[in-house]
């Protein structure tokens, strides 16, 4: 065991200092949540793999982390058990939060009263191939509405997307778009069974041009005609309003693309009406991949910095169906952790104090000085603020480094002739200014 | 998928009202580390084999939760290599919080400022029979300090201890011993190797009493000679201060022994003068499994309530040695959420207004109501006040039952009526009283 010890490949440790900058922003949006009505929620890392399979497409099954049946299984199997992993694992690790959560909803679906309003911040586990910025293990934090239709609880996500990141600090755009309107086009355009290939097409505009999409439709079977009738579409300028009432004219015969249009109307209306300050921006283009999606889709980004999006999510009419609970509509956002800690890292957004997990460093100068000091350390503490003094009588060198290397902002000294006199000698690290503060001030000095 | 899905057994799924409660204990008890100057880490779930496999002994690498290989290794491998698990399996879930600790310190030493004052709270696995009040993925609560010798730093656990109990409202006792005084004890009475042995014996004072315990001795191999030299210490009485004087005189000669006799003397002195509203009481059949300990020993019961220890620790002086970094003296302890919940739960000392997770609710009558209402809703959130509108204008009956099995305290009534005069109807479910607020001072009046 003499070799450094390791961690597994696409994991990670998170020191104190990048433990504090996470918790703050965990509970910026913990905060966020909690003040419009959502409670927390958490399920086991690990689920039966009945629960598990069969819900994220066959590449979803592979990335499965599958645990291993406990006991000396070996033994009692055949070679053909042993090569089917379902004989020798039974459990696998949660890969996302959506699922368990549908089976929670499920299963306790006698207790949960409805409209049920959760939000979970939880890791999730995926055999990825790791890379920059992809983990094997990585918290997801989402908020969700379960039972009920009601597009007021679109409008309240937009206005919790506005809150955090306002909170946070950080710019962002939300763009949206509906998956009743991504089916009008297909539909009108005489491809509704395409909607798929079209969207996959559109959602290239930006980063190919028009020319190309066009080219990839032909691609993807979609004839000159139905190119032709896409064209107004992918060329949509203006207002949400405008871009609403242009779409009309072209998807106005699809009912499932009115409805969608009607939607998003009530929506950005709502949104304006309660004068949230974000205003989401209609874009056709946008597709996100979760297929079970029916509705309004979400997808937020930092404008200041270059990085994947830092938030979405949508409406789902059916999530629990799975589960055999039909007709549960709900509607929810997930927040990108680690991508929102890169932003807040990359633009120097984490306020200062964070870095200091302690405010007062008493430096140990002996025996009598240290019980001095563990006194008025306590009462310190009584009146909330971390102290500590060093556990040994070191260098006060040494200590100093110590307190510097922490970054603690105050140093007390407290010496013989400080002891003999009541008074503390207390030292600003960052101005390096020093003071002397009776032992009876003291609790109150910081 | 029809029939109801459930979760693996052993695990548990934690509603809204439970993690309400179980957040309140862990926010209590990290709100004092960071009293004390403990900053938090977090290690992966997952851990390579190596590192967690001869750790626990052969019981505790049963209990290993593994986890398979990802990928279609079955293919590759012969018979005899699926047999091994290690063929399969390379990783395992964190069984504890000390180890991952220890590979941490020695993995991050360059990085470490020390002495290293760490908490950690994250769930750990052990594939145990479950039964009841034990589960297979349960969450520790530890803090440790690493890179001292001081006993400056089990003074302050005590404090710790003292401060995390008063803050929850437990009353609380706390017993400690030292590993080096019941190493005298074994050494003065002539059975320096049968230290396990006779704390095993002697760990049952209370459950059997004195004659079983002899009887444990005679058959654990000690001979009446050396049971006779033991008396004395089993019925030691009076203050820890006498406890200890009258043990120096069984166990002084033992080198050892009077090194731990001193410790502890340290530690009492440095709680009475600190003035530490907890008093330790010496427990020398205070024994606690783990074998690392190497000096002072904690364990916290509740007073009030009938259930195993809520918190335990002690000293080691070489935790990072199995990862090849000797000689890094650390102290901790942990303290068990679930136990803690249960005894909490049990004498009722959880907070009332955490059971419901929002304050006020807005009874949705229509349109015109409704936006008015979000606009309320949304000055209230700005004043940081939890509150929501029922988001569809169903049956007064129906809203009324979702803020009552919700336990939201306050309900808003603004009609048709309502709305002209610019005044809402606040209804306290608690009392049943109703008054008017206008719109104005609505915002302010929660």
């Amino acid at each position: 065991m003499a070799q450094k010890p390791s961690i597994p490949k696409g994991t990670r440790d998170f020191s104190p200092e990048e433990m504090m900058r996470r918790t703050y922003i965990f509970d910026t949006i913990k905060s966020v949540f909690r003040l419009f009505g959502y409670a927390p929620l958490e399920t086991p890392s690990m689920e039966n793999l009945s629960t598990l399979l069969g819900k994220y497409g066959d590449e979803g099954d592979k990335l499965l982390f599958k645990i291993l049946n406990s006991g000396d299984y070996g033994a009692k199997l055949s070679e053909d058990d042993l090569r089917q992993a379902s004989k020798i694992s039974e459990k696998g690790l949660r890969y996302d939060l959506t699922v368990p959560f549908a089976r929670y909803v499920v299963q306790h679906q006698n207790e949960i009263v409805f409209p049920f309003k959760r939000y979970q911040i939880q890791p999730v586990w995926r055999a990825d191939r790791p890379q920059k910025g992809r983990y094997r293990e990585f918290y997801q934090c989402d908020v969700d509405v379960i039972g009920s239709k009601s597009l007021l609880s679109e409008v309240e996500l937009v206005d919790i997307v506005a809150r955090v990141f306002s909170k946070l600090g950080i710019s962002v755009t939300l763009k949206m778009n509906n998956r009743k309107i991504l089916f009008g086009i297909a539909e009108s355009i005489g491809h509704a069974d395409k909607m798929i290939d079209i969207t996959v097409a559109i959602d290239k505009l930006d980063k190919i041009g028009l020319d190309n999409v066009k080219a990839e439709l032909r691609e993807r079977g979609i004839d000159d005609e139905a190119i032709a009738k896409l064209q107004p579409i992918l060329e949509l300028s203006g207002t949400n309003a405008d871009k609403l009432c242009k779409l009309e004219g072209v998807i106005g015969a699809s009912e499932t693309g009115m409805l969608g249009i009607e939607e998003m109307r009530t929506i950005f209306e709502g949104v304006e009406k309660l004068g949230i300050n974000l205003t989401p921006e209609l874009d056709l283009s946008l597709a996100r991949g979760l297929n079970y999606y029916t509705g309004a889709i979400f997808e937020v980004k930092a404008n200041d910095y270059q990085i994947g999006s830092i938030s979405g999510g949508g409406r789902y009419d059916d999530l629990t169906g799975i589960f055999g609970m039909p007709g549960m509509s709900g509607v929810g956002i997930s927040f990108g952790a680690d991508r929102i800690y890169d932003v807040m890292l990359g633009l120097n957004l984490f306020p200062e104090e964070l870095a200091c997990s302690i405010k007062v460093l008493f430096i140990n100068l002996g025996k009598a000085e240290e019980e001095a000091s563990m006194r008025l350390i306590s009462k310190l503490r009584d009146n909330n603020v971390a102290s500590e003094i060093y556990p040994e009588s070191s260098k006060i060198k040494k200590q100093m480094e110590y307190a510097n290397r922490r970054g603690i902002p105050y140093v007390v000294i407290i010496g013989s002739q400080e002891l003999e006199r009541g008074i503390a000698t207390v030292k600003d690290m960052r101005s390096g200014e020093q003071r002397e503060v009776s032992f009876e001030e003291l609790p109150a000095a910081f």
